[in-house]
């Protein structure tokens, strides 16, 4: 049986895989995070279409950390997309950019972004954002039983 | 000079209100919650009308922290009046409930709830949820800064 997993990671930046992959490994967390580097993919996994035709039924993710600036298709659109569907409205959309716009920051409120972090600078400031994200969407929210 | 309020609480359960406010103390919050007990005076409050018709141009709080059963006007109507609003829309909603049934959890995501927590039970758990949510809204989730 695989692993359930609760944590979308959509991130194009492979230091900032790394560094969030070592706070959710410090947390336990790491066999439950899936890594995906475009915005193109993270639309077929989250609609289980194309190359994850194969997720149909499976449950989704417990929270999307998603970046802004993606290849294929930017994290805004990506957004929009899972908040114009009613099933994938359901799932928490965390925002994690290093953008300091405020208009990427309104953009992804009126999009419906659940929660909107700006990756911090320091290594240290960056592991424990992660390890507090990680630990507030899978403790403290909760998410209702969604079909696939 | 008044204290920004960073927290707003809307809640009639008086034994929550006194719980929640404990938890805020602990960690030197309580002078930046503002306590309302119903879904009409919250609405007043959050779009500075009536009663509150003064606070217009000040900050909106960081959070709100909204209970489901509410007299006057109910939680998710509350819910949705923010989320219809281009402006409040940005104001983060945590949907703090004692309810277990799906379809309030459901309704709140499909209103754009921020977040959903089911209180907890025990004194102890309660206490530390609160302190969770103030913390990862106050601290780790940015909002963009608002006319009032």
């Amino acid at each position: 049986m695989t692993e359930v997993i609760e944590i979308l990671l959509i991130e194009d930046n492979p230091s900032d895989v790394k560094l969030a992959m070592r706070a959710f490994q410090k947390n336990n967390l790491a066999n439950r995070v899936q890594v995906l580097r475009d915005g193109a993919e993270a639309l077929e996994y989250l609609f289980s279409t194309d190359r994850y035709a194969d997720r149909k039924g499976q449950s989704p993710p417990k929270v999307v950390l998603l970046d802004l600036k993606l290849p294929l298709v930017d994290g805004h659109e990506v957004l929009r997309r899972i908040k114009a569907d009613p099933v994938t409205r359901m799932i928490p959309v965390v925002v994690m950019t290093s953008s300091v716009e405020e208009r990427d920051m309104v953009e992804s409120y009126q999009l419906g972004v659940n929660s909107y972090v700006q990756k911090p600078v320091s290594f240290e400031q960056f592991i424990e954002a992660v390890r507090l994200i990680g630990f507030y969407w899978l403790l403290v929210n909760k998410v209702p039983p969604l079909p696939g």
